[in-house]
């Protein structure tokens, strides 16, 4: 398959291009300089109102282990046809730098900085690919999750999607990133062990199949488990599953807890009511409804539109797959490097699709909340040293129409970022995935309504300060102007 | 963040009702009953006319590693409460099983066994999530590159998504399968090293930014670089970028090879053009144009249209995730279950989902190949046993239509299965990678155009023999009546 090369390490896993932008700055001598590099998505996915950040765990895992194995090196050097001296240089790189970044379950918007790397230049490139691999996605499921959390309000969500996921890591990583934005439970028993998540399942139809017959298999699998779900759908779920399982109930009685019986086909909002029925006549008030089959937040809502009566949803696909949109456009943009005299100069990349011209300079973001009702006016980006709490007046723009203008008075302005790294050494600890959910709900109680709504919801401010506005403005006039000079001289 | 269970085995990468139905079996004392169980697709994904099977690999890999970890059976006691004589039991259990494969690289269809696993129950069934995990996603990428493929023709085809794959398996395993599917090279390091693919790449932006100039920045690249990428667009694609990397390539003249300028941002269609103006008066001719940006089988089509001129596509974020439909909906369903008299018998799933309902029995796959004309015919699923190359006439039919009906006569059936691992021992060896995209191309040789189109493809024939659809039928009314027998029981 290979010629011999071990998987050992993480290190490669970027593209080619941060390897040759190494070398050619450590050829020029400029690989040290320090360059600040902003992590952040431009848009909000599934036309959601806000995102919930995930990701920061393993990237964190990543930058520990921020070397180059020796198999790296060879395949750098003898496949590749990398230089002798320039591959000795990178055994001894070490990860050295300062990561500011957001908290897992920190609601993000689009433009704002969710991490920032302020680091070598070399070693801030080499690890782009990684941070935006694992970012975009953790916070796409994250995001997803929440969208379907709202939607179903009190009913216990479980993730049941790996057979469907993109590889091994997205099923791991993806259903961590669905507990944080609001589920319960996951099928995959090695998340579960990884990450201390509640795991859940039942049996599925291939187990009724081998027992030939209902009576038979819930009775078999009945011996073992006492809180029993079954598995209605194998055959025909009104006419054989349910009641089979409701004889099965009875004639075990109080030997298990007929905890609930679970719909994997057919249409949910009809099954569910006729199955409630079935259930309620026979006694078993208590016994849940656990509903699957490609659903998701727009199925849901429709479901229960026609009165489906469900008390636990099974997702897969749609969430783990972020069926509708299965991509979130992170991106990370060098906005300032120290320059030839030691000084920090601010970067800009200007860009035909007007969207994507970045804002220069080392930044901040702060959450605006009002303290008259613990509401949040927006989030205000300045640039590095300015401290908005000391404004007696706030001005706030939109960073498009810059008309657009509010005054914010008596307020706390939250400082979203935390250093997680400092000097290559991690310095801060992920708090235990409990504390990371309810983070997200709490921080959603700072959102008005109308930024939650899952079709159409309002858009949330996102605004620069006057002087990262007037900072941005100059830096495009430069590079026009430095363009024009430079025609001029061909 | 976790109670110190360490990710050290793959075991566990199942869904817990496959734990919960191995004790049910164990308990029961028929766990080692032999069952057969076949993975396959129900529906095509795309709209294709075909499909790419890819993940073989990667499921050899897994099977082989078949065993509980000591942290696995840890958690499973102490964290999840499984008693400790079925923990123990966990313990010494291997796959002792055997499978039946399709190569990779080689076309699938709907409802056709790609994978047949013949085992223990209690071992088919650990199993079947972590397949279907990869045999999904992998599939799904293998056959989104070869549409792209079908649309680009001779040009070049390079995989950049790992920034917007679903975490880093994605990545890797995904970019592996697009080169299956017909690209020719990847950005993501890691993946050229594990897999011995060609890696590609220049410099991005930042690079530029960096060096503040696009001639300083490009000056200094060649001096580490003979074959030169420049990416033209940081600034002003037309009036900036593309002049000075002619500029610079004049300049250094023999020193460098001016392979290519890469376009990632604006209209690809009018720059590509524009750009190729530019480089041919400058006397470039052999300098090739590499676009990039969100592209996909359909933008390419759109941009051919309006008649860009592009040598290189770089495709990210729209393949490596299936931007379009992110999930194959693979299922692994039982066909056959050895019962207490040590006879195999066959099992049904039926479902008010008619789609859904299995087809029973032990079957196998053949590829149906005219000798006239070295076309396939379609695909015939026959029962173990049935060898179709004795027929004189082979009839074919439509398994849903099964009245459209056609005779073959001067063929080759050709077994599409081979015997990958043997009583849980791997007995075959997955070719070089260049040889399995070398397959892909001559499999699609065998189709006829008509089901290769990208939009509307007719439908390629996947036909029962006689036996399997009677054999079908006959458990469907058996299932029926039994039913019926029940519920005259209560």
């Amino acid at each position: 398959m290979n010629k011999g090369f071990q998987d050992d390490s993480l290190m490669l896993h970027t593209d080619l291009y941060q390897i040759n932008m190494a070398e050619t700055y450590w050829e020029d001598g400029m690989h040290e300089r320090k360059a600040v590099f902003e992590l952040y998505f431009r848009t909000l996915p599934f036309g959601n109102g806000y995102a919930v950040f995930a990701g920061l765990e393993r990237c964190l895992n990543f930058l520990n282990d921020f070397r180059f194995s020796e198999s790296d090196l060879e395949y750098l050097e003898f496949e590749l046809g990398y230089k002798k001296d320039f591959v000795a240089f990178l055994k001894d790189l070490r990860f050295t730098g300062t990561v500011r970044s957001m908290r897992e379950g920190e609601l993000v918007f689009g433009n704002e900085p969710i991490m920032r790397v302020e680091a070598p230049i070399i070693e801030a490139q080499l690890i782009e690919t990684a941070l935006l691999n694992i970012v975009n996605y953790q916070t796409l499921i994250a995001t997803k999750a929440s969208r379907i959390k709202q939607v179903v309000g009190n009913e216990t969500l479980m993730e049941f999607g790996t057979r469907r996921a993109h590889e091994l890591d997205a099923a791991i990583w993806g259903t961590r990133a669905a507990f944080i934005g609001g589920f319960h439970a996951t099928s995959n028993v090695r998340a579960g062990k990884m990450f201390d998540l509640p795991v859940a399942g039942t049996h599925s139809h291939a187990m009724v199949q081998a027992y030939r017959d209902e009576y038979t298999a819930f009775k078999k699998y009945a011996r073992r488990h006492k809180n029993c779900v079954f598995l209605v759908d194998t055959y025909d779920t009104l006419r054989s599953g349910v009641p089979v399982a409701i004889r099965v109930a009875k004639e075990l009685g109080d030997e298990i807890n007929f905890a609930g019986v679970r719909l994997d086909s057919g249409d949910i909002a009809y099954l569910s009511k006729e199955t409630r029925k079935l259930l309620d006549e026979a006694g078993f008030h208590d016994t849940k409804i656990i509903a699957s089959n490609d659903l998701d937040e727009y199925t849901i809502l429709n479901l229960k539109a026609q009165g489906a009566v469900v008390d636990v949803w099974g997702i897969g696909t749609k969430l783990i797959t972020a069926y509708d949109q299965p991509a979130l456009g992170g991106v990370y943009k060098l906005v300032s490097i120290e320059n030839s005299e030691g000084e920090m100069t601010d970067t800009i990349k200007i860009s035909s699709n007007a969207e994507k011209v970045t804002t220069p300079g080392i930044k901040r973001v702060y959450r605006i909340i009002n303290n008259s009702n613990n509401k949040s006016e927006g989030d205000y980006i300045t640039l590095e040293g300015e401290n908005p709490q000391e404004e007696d007046h706030l001005k706030m723009f939109h960073p498009v129409h810059t008309f657009v203008t509010k005054f914010v008075t008596n307020f706390e302005a939250r400082d979203l970022h935390q250093v997680v790294i400092e000097g290559g050494k991690q310095c801060y600890t992920t708090p235990p995935i409990e504390e990371i959910k309810a983070y997200v709900t709490e921080n959603l109680e700072l959102l008005w309504d109308e930024y939650k709504r899952s079709m159409n919801p309002e858009e949330y401010p996102v605004d620069l300060s006057q002087l990262c506005w007037d900072n941005k403005m100059r830096n495009i006039q430069e590079v026009k102007q430095s363009i024009r000079n430079a025609r001029a001289g061909f």
